[in-house]
């Protein structure tokens, strides 16, 4: 077959597949993985950042920098997975986040508020600016994950 | 417990179990849940932009433009998980990932080449234009979908 003809009929496969699982409301055990996913990524970004944070590894600016814009894209991800259809999937949710939805948008707009610092800071490759945000950010982490997350 | 300190202690145990799990070379299987998450979070992305690059959906240059900027973070991010510590662990990575890095490598850049088309065109809110770029990342996605992991 002609590569061309191939490649575009691959892109429409490819397209149709994820196109109709878009557009249908996504099921709630595919949003909960995707929220995992985020999280799963956050452990990747945060990681190094926390142990440069805590002196417990030298302070890259070029990993901050990269790792924080990352961070400022994943810190947006995970919220609309936290559907009301996701209450009885097993995850570790608790029911507040579905019952205190107020509470935990704060604990989600503080946290987001310490990576948009995270990522201002991580722009001058200043270490003792990145460090007074990365410890910001530490402390939001705890935002949802004491509140709203099964131990 | 007052709540500043047992934020401030919580921050430092978040950063520690980070830390470790980050500096220490990442487990072979760590690797792979870290990759099977960002293709988790292509699925999400990607999908509503194949429907509109088909015409399946309306066209909104609003998500175009935020799932573009998001597609732009998560293309970088699953390379570094084919790590040569992974081939024996269970996923759909075909041994020519390993075997064949540079055509890997090829397929890779021609991809994150498409993505940055993709952001360019997201931008200036032209249908006919996303359409165009987001055909050629369609296309792309095979580069690796078709040659490097099993039906």
């Amino acid at each position: 077959m002609n590569k061309k003809l191939f490649l575009a009929g691959l892109a429409l496969l490819l397209g149709a597949g994820y196109g109709v699982a878009a557009f249908a409301q996504a099921k709630p055990e595919v949003l909960v993985k995707q929220r995992q996913a985020v999280m799963i990524l956050h452990g990747k970004y945060w990681g190094p950042l926390g142990g440069m944070a805590q002196g417990k590894v030298p302070y890259n600016a070029d990993i901050v920098a990269r790792n924080a814009g990352f961070l400022d894209a994943l810190s947006q991800m995970p919220w609309d997975g936290f559907h009301p259809s996701t209450k009885d999937e097993k995850s570790r949710a608790l029911p507040a986040v579905f019952d205190d939805a107020a509470k935990f948008k704060e604990a989600r707009d503080r946290y987001r508020g310490a990576i948009g610092k995270l990522v201002a800071a991580s722009k001058g490759g200043d270490e003792a600016a990145f460090k007074v945000a990365a410890g910001e950010v530490g402390k939001s982490c705890g935002g949802c994950h004491e509140n709203f997350r099964a131990k």
